[in-house]
């Protein structure tokens, strides 16, 4: 892609951006909730909002023709074919907790599949990105290359996702399925779980319910580790719901049975 | 306590050698696991041994007269009266994941209560620490107090635990009754989320099947940030089993009266 280094040079702005909105908020007391959704505890913050119009403004000022598709403010429309993926603050009930598993998602679609992606932890200062020619983790230990794990088997296997609670009480069994397979399951890092899959610190990460901004980022970092992102039959991921992400096609196909076994 | 100046010094020292001897391995393709008990898996690494070795050894220079408990060599006599209860990686299983949720644990006992304790995550930099006139935490973003949150009640109250299998069907039972009544329950933060109590970030952990290695730091940190840790009894915590750290006495007594409901 020609302009290969102004759009990574955007994605990074846009993070920067969104670290600053972010911090001074992140263990405050200024920080307030709300319910979006009374009935079923969603939290919105300060932070989410405020951090998704810093990336809009940055968007603005430097790729105004691209159509924008955020968490906070919906849809809007570009004329360039490409859609930015924006998911301020992942994982906003960690984020209350204090816990550093929250992080910025930034995916750039083609309306077909994720070109790059951004997994922003602005606590720890790790930026982990995938695509257009880039799959590395920089941070304050300096930068190194993703890249997901190979070669483990399913009783190897370690396995994340953010809540015991699946989903649907199909959906969880179908979970617990793999559950007992592998050689340890653990709950809890949001989106840092498919950075830690990018890594290859990880094997497996099954949720479901996701949607697509939530998705959108991983799938970019995670590719470029060489790992793979599909739904629950193996087709693509891109539009959230059940996601399982693998660090080898052999580990993906073996999970894969098991969900639908 | 005449030495507590020295005492301090030298928990911070074995706290840096601990760091020094695990970060080499922290998301390296070095490390090895082994299975201490191949029928309940429980990684031990390479990383957990030196880390304890590194802190005993400043011990045996700066304070050799102490005893020294720890979680892989064991208990040493001394003639002080003091014990530093060790824990050189609390969360083996998150530190095998990458993720940042494992923490180096120091505790020192007088026998009968917790004087001091320290909870150290390496890869963040954060050091968090109670007891002998210190509540705080210093970190890459500098120093704050440590202060557990009071004013909130079970139904706003945020709750941690590090496995959703939390013991026997009873202990499981127990818990489930407290997530119920509570705003929000999260899992997978082993000892940091007790470093998250101190921190007022969130009001209650509750877990059962625990050493009293896992327990002496958080204890030590906790009491002097204001909250509270007992066993599910009420009872001292300082021997593990089931604990239960509330951010204030009235949480902490509404959630004892559902954990023996």
């Amino acid at each position: 892609m020609q302009d290969a280094a102004q759009i990574i040079e955007t994605a990074h702005r846009m993070a920067d951006a969104a670290r600053s909105a972010i911090m001074p908020l992140f263990r405050s007391d200024r920080l307030n909730t709300e319910n979006k959704r009374p009935a079923d505890f969603d939290p919105v913050t300060e932070a989410d909002r405020a951090a998704e119009q810093a990336m809009r403004a940055v968007l603005a000022k430097l790729r105004p023709d691209d159509a924008i598709l955020g968490e906070e403010y919906g849809a809007q429309p570009g004329r360039s074919g490409l859609t930015w993926v924006l998911d301020p603050i992942d994982g906003t009930r960690a984020f209350l907790c204090g816990a550093a598993s929250w992080g910025v998602l930034i995916g750039l679609s083609d309306g077909e599949k994720i070109l790059y992606g951004l997994i922003d932890q602005p606590y720890t200062g790790e930026r982990f990105e995938g695509g257009l020619g880039q799959a590395r983790l920089t941070g304050p230990a300096g930068i190194r290359d993703l890249r997901a794990r190979r070669g483990v088997d399913l009783s190897s296997a370690l396995l994340l996702s953010t809540y015991p609670e699946i989903g649907t009480a199909a959906e969880t069994a179908a979970f617990g399925r793999v559950t007992k397979q592998v050689k340890m399951t653990r709950y809890g890092l949001d989106c840092y779980a498919y950075a830690l899959l990018a890594l290859g610190q990880v094997d497996l990460v099954i949720e479901a319910g996701l949607q697509s901004y939530d998705i959108a980022a991983p799938i970019g970092v995670i590719e470029a580790a060489g790992g793979i992102v599909t739904d629950w039959q193996g087709g693509p991921a891109i539009d959230g719901g059940q996601v399982i992400a693998a660090g080898s096609r052999e580990l993906h196909a073996a999970a894969l049975a098991l969900l639908n076994g």
